[in-house]
Formats: C-alpha cells, sequence, structure tokens
C-alpha cells in the first residue's frame, strides 16, 4: 500500500477509542465484553483503507469484526468509514500480525481474512507473507478449534504459494475459485485492490481453508 | 475424445504384443519382466493417442512408461506412434483405471499422470473423475510409497475440484502452476488436448502431489 506521510495519524487514531484499540493485551480472552454483543469474531488481516471489512460488518451484523493494520498511515482511512458508518461491531487494530497471540486467546477468533496480502516475490522474503508458516502458526494458536483462513488475491505466485503452505502445514481446502467474479460465488465484498487490480482485467483466486483440529 | 467406429481397432492392437500388454493380470508384482531393463515405472491414465507417454519415453530412456487408455479405437494411434518410434520403454495397456489393482501389485508403480482427464462436469458424474477419491485410493494401492500424481488440465472446474479432493485425501501439494505455458517449468510435453486448447487461449494448470506414505 502506498505510503503518505500523515503524521497526525497517531493523534487520529488516539481520538476514537470506540472504533480503534488501544490496549489490545488487555482483552485477552475476553473480546466479548469489548463488543456490543457477544457474537463471533472475524478478524482481517492487512486491511488497508478496510472497504472490505467495513462491507461485512454492515452486512453481518451478527459477527464481530477486527481488522488488522500495521500501518497508520493507512488504517486512517478505514476509521474514517468506521466514524462514517457508525458500525458498532467493527473495530480497528494497529498492531503487527506477528504479534496476534499477545492479543488473542486461544478460541478468541473464529476467522481469518486475507485480502491480497502483499506478495513479496522474492524467496529470501518468504518469512514476510502472511501464508508463511510461522504466520500459519499464530493463526493456528488464536483460532477455535477446525477454524478457517478466507483468502483472496489477484497475484498468481503468492496463490500458488499459499496453497502449497497450506497444504504442507497440514490445512484442508474447502473452497477453491480460481476466478472468482466468473464464478458462482454469492456475497462476494470487494476490496480496495480486488476493485483496482480486476477492472485491470486481473483474475481473481480465492480459497478456504481450515485447520484440522 | 471424440469416437470413430474403428472395427479393426482390436485385431491391430493383438498383432502388437511386444508393445501393447495383453493378458496384464500376469504380470502383476514383476512388471520389470516386461521390459528391456528394469527401471522405474511411470504410467499415464487416459492416454488418448499418446502424444504425451511417448514424448517422454524418448526423452527418458531410464524410466519406463505405460501408457494406459480403455477405448480402443484411441489407443491404437497411440500404438502407431510407437511403432514408428521403435520404443522399448513403452508399452500400453487397454484397460480401465478402475481396474488397475488386478495389474499392479503394491509398489509396482512410481508415478502416475493424468492429463486433460474427462471432466465430468455435472456433479452426479463425480464419481466418474479420475481424480475422485475411490481413484485415489485406487492410484494409493499400486504406487510405492510417497508416490506422486502429475496432474494437467485446461479445464477450470475439474483443476478446482482435483485440488480439493487431493487436500481431502491428505495428498500433499508439491508443486502447483496456474498458467503452465507461462512459467519457468521445463521440459513440459504437450498432449493432444495440451496443444489444442492452448492454442485457443485457455490457461494450462498443473500440479504434483504425493501420498504420505
Ligand atoms: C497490498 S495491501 C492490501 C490491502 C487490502 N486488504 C486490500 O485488499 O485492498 C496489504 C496490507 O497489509 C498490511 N500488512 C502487511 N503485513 C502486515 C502485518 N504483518 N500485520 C498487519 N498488517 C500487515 C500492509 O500494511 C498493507 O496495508
Ligand atoms: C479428454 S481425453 C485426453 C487424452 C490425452 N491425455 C490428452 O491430453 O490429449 C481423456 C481420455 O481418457 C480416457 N479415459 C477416461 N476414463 C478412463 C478410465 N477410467 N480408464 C482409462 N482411460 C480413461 C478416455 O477414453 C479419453 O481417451
Amino acid at each position: 500500500m502506498r505510503l503518505r506521510n500523515k503524521p497526525w495519524a497517531k493523534d487520529k487514531l488516539l481520538e476514537y477509542p470506540q472504533y480503534v484499540v488501544h490496549n489490545p493485551e488487555q482483552n485477552r480472552g475476553k473480546w466479548n465484553e469489548v463488543f456490543d454483543a457477544p457474537q463471533p469474531l472475524h478478524i482481517e488481516i492487512g486491511t488497508g483503507k478496510g472497504r472490505f471489512i467495513t462491507g461485512m460488518a454492515k452486512a453481518n451484523p451478527h459477527i464481530n469484526y477486527i481488522g488488522i493494520e500495521m500501518q497508520e498511515s493507512v488504517i486512517v482511512s478505514a476509521l474514517d468509514r468506521i466514524i462514517e458508518e457508525e458500525l458498532s461491531n467493527l473495530k480497528l487494530m494497529n498492531v503487527d500480525a506477528a504479534e496476534l497471540a499477545k492479543y488473542f486467546a486461544p478460541g478468541d477468533v473464529d476467522r481469518v481474512y486475507l485480502n491480497f496480502s502483499d506478495p513479496w516475490p522474492k524467496t529470501r522474503h518468504e518469512k514476510r507473507r502472511l501464508t508463511f508458516k510461522s504466520f500459519l502458526s499464530v493463526y493456528e494458536e488464536i483460532l477455535v478449534p477446525k477454524g478457517e483462513i478466507h483468502f483472496k488475491t489477484d497475484n498468481q505466485g503468492l496463490f500458488e504459494y499459499s496453497l502449497k503452505s497450506f497444504s504442507e502445514y497440514g490445512l484442508l481446502l474447502k473452497y477453491l475459485s480460481l476466478d472468482l467474479h466468473q464464478s458462482d460465488f454469492e456475497g462476494n465484498i470487494m476490496t480496495e485492490y480486488e476493485e483496482k487490480f480486476s477492472s485491470l482485467g486481473n483474475r481473481i483466486y480465492r480459497c478456504e481453508v481450515q485447520y484440522k483440529n
């Protein structure tokens, strides 16, 4: 995601504690108390400007959502959307996904979404990919048993890599589309990247994988 | 594969016992005796007119190959190619893949190739797909431990289905290309269907999966 220098971003995030969770480690094991209603919790990692997660939160009021994004200059745009929509089942967290086990206890999270994650195409950057085994292990730590990851991207190399990484980790492939926008998948909510790259003619790949226990 | 009525096909297959194996159950557990040299054995299921398997046999003289095709009117075209090339490491078998465990003992086969298998798109025909679990179980019975299936097709629906079926069966995804002809895969040998459908602009999908034991 292109970075613009936004020196005011940190302050703005602090101004909206009802939408931006500031000391997430204090909620570990009791996220239900943070939301108005105790409901299943789905998180998106690398939320960007928040188009997907606000769309999901609006469409599914009986699920709680957290958008996780490590760049404050990006996550402030997601904050603007939530302020506008006044969504009570959606919060944001400005943290690094590698640290999630600090903030979520085992079983706190019911589903993980990954959308258009940074591809890190060079082999020496493999460890940074959000579908690398160390991340799959973090998600496993915080998910319910048989928890799922739902992943979409237009990046062919990242998708190929990720399907192999999921298989190697022992995840079950439950859903697969190699051309989402031509498929019969219903209720797709586009991300910013998805709008941009599908309008350029790129195919969108999507899968759902499940932990075996 | 389109069928032309070839009443002479059966006789022609019988005329070339050096290339067409007629009583395969007699070779169960001792296929090495059937070939000039004891070498690893790779089989292709649904060989069609044999472009791939003859190409492979020529390119890899230190591997033995068997092309398996249940339609005699199709397999005779593969026979013509072998006669022309005089290949000693390639044979044909005119049988149904569902019966392979009758002809091969556990460990007789080192690798299975599936190329452009019939897609059987209707759900009620799922059992006929060569990547349905009953077939995966037949391949497992005849393969060496950690044996592999190498699969390519241009059919998106069949490829999506097959990756899910492989995952469900517990196979490990070792190689994946979602656009083989644009990839850096070396030494690809095209099948008849691959030539035809790639020239129409279709993408070719390819994967390698491995049994866990
Ligand atoms: C390519 S953008 C995609 C944004 C959005 N998901 C979309 O589809 O439009 C990827 C985002 O993931 C964020 N990101 C990458 N690694 C992360 C990590 N370890 N923790 C949190 N966010 C991360 C980046 O800052 C970036 O904003
Ligand atoms: C679509 S054609 C592809 C031929 C060739 N592999 C190619 O790529 O050009 C599929 C072939 O598989 C054969 N076939 C389908 N099911 C089979 C089975 N159960 N056992 C043996 N052959 C089978 C069909 O007869 C047909 O010739």
